[in-house]
């Protein structure tokens, strides 16, 4: 007899969810395959690799198999996480499918060893200590001490550890409960002294701030469990949506950079408040924050004049790691919570990129591989244990939906998958009615006109040779005044109420943005003096790359034409970089140790950039 | 021919200037005494000490003698100082009698061997180091470094030393003046990176943060000259008058301590203002700041709860000595400028007790000394280099003029000195009209009165034997109602527009206050097992000290009845200790010293302290 089983496609989706009547026998992953869920599995459904995994959310959990056990570790298996394509529930259940994100994370992690026991709460290292202590209260008036002191003498450590401001409360925290204090230290240091036994709230936040996309999630310490996650455009965008735009408006202007900064800080409070309201966790419960992001948003979010990052030679301020209190940057979390901003490479390659190297592993390993975090600000990594060459491309913001006439973000309504034979079909995130067009869409419409000939390897909009088109691709090549354009969808099409079209400027714009990550790929091969076809793997990062259809994407030329086993989605790995982070200090230490070996390439300063880039506007010949 | 010479006695009274015909040949101590211009001259005018030193503040200032270079060091002797004593002007000038607390600073450092100098400019130490540098800017697109690591190695230190606050306007700085950036570091510190050349802007303040009075006076640190100081009232006080009504009122109460802390705050930033306005400095030129106060204003300062500060066993939270950034207390200088707070010895015995053991250097001889700071709350220190003892001596706020029927601080106006002979006779301060009693006329009053038999040895106003004293005096003696009243003045006496009484309560509040700090003295001496008549030395510390006759002090009992040689005032030690670490990271290291060694004697828990305060509160027969 079947089984109701609920499928929670995508837990930001709210509309996803689906139930699917479960044969007796048959995996969660062949019925969602067959109902048209998309799981990835990346292994092929063998067991072999974490991305295929379930969460129950509802129901018994089905007993571990050993391949769960193995791939995906006892603290995983004890929070009803399975392997979707090992598990045949017999009883009515509800699963989620696990956040693209997420996925990918686990997938850079199945990939590299070593990493995955930070998530498999293996050996957690976050710095963060808490200790219940009973403090022997002073008694005694001709020989006095002090409630810090006594504190002191409890745990081990001088009174000059304690932060100042964990002072004001210490005196009422040490009277008030006879069962005694949890100190929280972070590296020697006393963060915060609570009344009683509070141990088990270890909580921390990885933020990655992108140019356009804000990132926030809440993770617990001691098994990097991910309780809550959020991300928001970055409020600073309305100042300019690309980095040199944003530099611009603070540039020589104090007045702008604290509007900048003030609302960058604004938005980490919302962030922190949604997943503490998501999550049940107390904001005073978070005492670490780990933060990347570029050098410019890097330089923001602490106030400091970004101007010269704007300038040849494009100097950041300053790029050591930083470690400084919460309540220097106005974040509600713990006061005396420490903020840790990992370490900058150059003015344009910062340290999203150091933690898009430390996530990957790729400055750890044999094996030489490209790592692109495709980005309004995209970032590229070439190397391999012995050298680390790195470049910024500057895609701008087209690829994310900006920009283009009828472009939108990646959210409910966005075309995401296109495909042209004798027409172009859609597909919208959620299967609801088409609004708009986002990046991942935009490059499955541009390599698919240019597979039929819609689009010639200039970019150039067909309309001269529309008739040779397939009828009803054809008669959606149109020229409308000065202006060429591709009718993507016409009212009432997917749903769509109004036309959806693609203008000849849209195609540039998609030029521009592949041409600046193309060239940035083909210049570090270039310094680096390596043929592309040598390489082991590229890896595609960033909130982006995770939805991209690589095929499209080679068919484009935004990466290279590499055999499709070498190419893979890693992810956000920046956000996931912030979280090794987070989570294991020796991982943080490492980070910095990376940042020291990558070698900045500057793509304008580079003599044969110049035809490099021009080559990579062009598309690829069939 | 006479040279007209304008005297301005005290520069807090506006209406002190006076202009004197100067003989040839007289030199300004002579011709000031004569018209009864009190200037101090411990030495009897012979060019051995500092107490007479003037400032010239207009007309030419007479070529130095020996004398004056010996004593007063090259520093003061370019600013205009000279030795009243030894200088005889031939020309019109304006002088300035240096300021009493200031006075009977360089009293106290005239006595001491090795302490003077600091504030003779040979050897500053103030930990607070400027230099001219011209940093080299990044120039290198490919191979990138960052300001901060040129800014790093030019000064010899590594970026991470740099504190975050001044990375927000380094990039402007270096490139804005092109004779280089001065950069401020303490203690390997950064504390400020400024454009073009400082190096000679370097200042800092001491705070001296009574229950009563807030004194903050500026420095410049290298030659230790006093540029400014402003005394105010604290605004705490319409909270509670003294120490326990202030505990209380913060007692248990979040808001109500915030707004201690912001009166207190605020008042800072106001001095701040003020010595900035009188002195021309900048604010941001101020980088160290040195704070003394009781445990209580100390606490409340840094927001600390106070609460179990006024329970038994009275336990301060914190008693390490603490450096802070300015920008931590909201002070408005330099915003990374390092606020030093003196370490704590008990929860009544505070950081302003240690600042007199250590500029008195009581703790640092072979004599044995006893250093009394007579405020609102009361320090006594007993010791020598063997051993030091302190107690607190809760005199309230009677001696600083409050509750007392017609008791006011010692300003313009203020009865001061009285002397009880045959009638009342009193000083007022500027000689102006006589608007109430400071407490030097109060204990120069009940003195009197003592010693005329208006008031007996148990304190009580002699009613029924007024007849037998003199008729003026016995005319005095008054009985209103249930009241025993001294009619001090008349209307129309020394311009009195109202009639100046002293209450049987205004006696029994001086008993009160006199029988705290005379106990607390019986108290120490008895601990240390030492009889009165053998101590080397007697100081009055504190602002009251400074102005209270010894003799009259020794009659009422305040203070034992030494010979008179061996009563010193000190002036406001507390204020000059805190000068003295301002100067001197020597001497701040050697304060923390100090406060390790000093034991604390509690008196209400010792079993033989009530018998010593009631036979305390009793006068001396006369």
């Amino acid at each position: 007899m079947a089984v109701p089983l609920a499928v929670v496609a995508d837990p930001r989706a709210p509309h996803s969810r689906r139930t699917l009547a479960l044969d007796p026998g048959t995996s969660i992953l062949r019925a969602a395959h067959a109902a048209g869920i998309d799981i990835t599995a990346t292994c092929g459904g063998r067991g072999r690799c974490t991305s295929c995994r379930v969460k129950f959310l509802a129901g018994p959990v089905p007993p571990p198999t050993i391949m769960d056990e193995v791939q995906l570790g006892p603290a995983l298996v004890r929070d009803g996480y399975r392997l979707a394509c090992q598990c045949a529930p017999t009883d009515a259940a509800t699963v989620q499918v696990t956040p693209p994100l997420d996925e990918d994370g686990f997938q850079i992690l199945g990939a590299e060893s070593g990493v995955a026991r930070h998530f498999h709460g293996l050996h957690p290292d976050a710095g963060v200590d808490k200790q219940l202590v009973k403090v022997a209260l002073p008694r005694e008036e001709h020989h006095q001490t002090s409630d810090v002191e006594q504190l002191g003498a409890a745990i081990g450590l001088p009174p000059a550890d304690v932060a100042p401001a964990v002072l004001a409360g210490l005196p009422g925290a040490l009277r008030d409960d006879p069962d005694g204090v949890t100190v929280t230290t972070f590296g020697g240091r006393v963060l915060a002294v609570e009344r009683g036994d509070t141990t088990a709230m270890r909580f921390g936040l990885a933020v990655d701030i992108g140019t356009t996309t804000v990132v926030t999630t809440l993770l617990e310490l001691a098994s990097g469990e991910q309780l809550a996650s959020v991300s928001s455009l970055n409020p600073q965008s309305v100042f300019g949506g690309d980095l040199m735009s944003r530099i611009a408006f603070a540039q020589f202007n104090p007045a702008n950079l604290r509007r900048l900064q003030a609302r960058i800080v604004a938005l980490l409070n919302q962030h922190v408040a949604e997943v503490c309201r998501q999550s049940g966790v107390l904001s005073k419960w978070i005492y670490k924050v780990v933060v990347v992001g570029n050098t410019c948003m890097h330089h923001l979010l602490l106030g400091i004049d970004p101007s010269w990052v704007g300038l040849a030679p494009y100097a950041p301020v300053m790029r050591h790691p930083l470690v400084l209190p919460a309540r220097d940057l106005f974040l509600k979390v713990a006061p005396e919570a420490r903020v840790c901003l990992l370490p900058i490479v150059a003015g344009f390659v910062g340290a999203d990129a150091v933690a898009v190297a430390l996530a990957t592993r790729l400055a750890d390993a044999d094996a030489l591989r490209v790592a692109v975090d495709i980005g309004t600000n995209g970032e590229v990594l070439l190397g391999s244990r012995a050298r680390v060459w790195a470049c910024s491309a500057p895609a701008g913001p087209a690829l994310e939906g900006a920009q283009i006439r009828h472009g939108m973000r990646g959210a409910a309504g966005a075309i995401d998958r296109v495909t042209v034979d004798g027409d172009v079909h859609v597909h919208t995130i959620g299967e609801t009615a088409a609004l708009g067009i986002c990046g991942s869409g935009l490059i499955d419409l541009v390599a698919g006109l240019l597979g039929a000939g819609a689009i010639d390897a200039t970019g150039l909009i067909q309309v001269e040779r529309r008739d040779a088109l397939p009828p009803a691709l054809g008669a959606r090549i149109v020229q409308r005044g000065e202006e060429r354009q591709v009718v993507v969808l016409r009212p009432g099409e997917a749903g769509a109420t109004q036309e959806i079209v693609l203008t000849q400027d849209d195609v540039r714009q998609v030029q521009l943005a592949k041409g600046a990550i193309a060239s940035g790929i083909a210049m570090l091969l270039h310094v680096a003096g390596i043929r592309a076809e040598t390489l082991d793997e590229l890896m595609l990062a960033g909130g982006f790359g995770n939805y991209v259809s690589v095929e499209s994407a080679v068919r484009i030329g935004l990466i290279p034409d590499l055999p499709r086993e070498r190419i893979r989605y890693v992810g956000n790995a920046a956000a996931l970089g912030a979280q090794l982070c987070l989570l294991s200090e020796a991982e943080r230490g490492h980070a910095t140790e990376i940042a020291g070996r990558i070698e900045h390439v500057s793509l304008a300063a580079h003599p044969d950039f110049e035809q490099l880039f021009v080559d990579a506007m062009n598309f690829p010949a069939a």
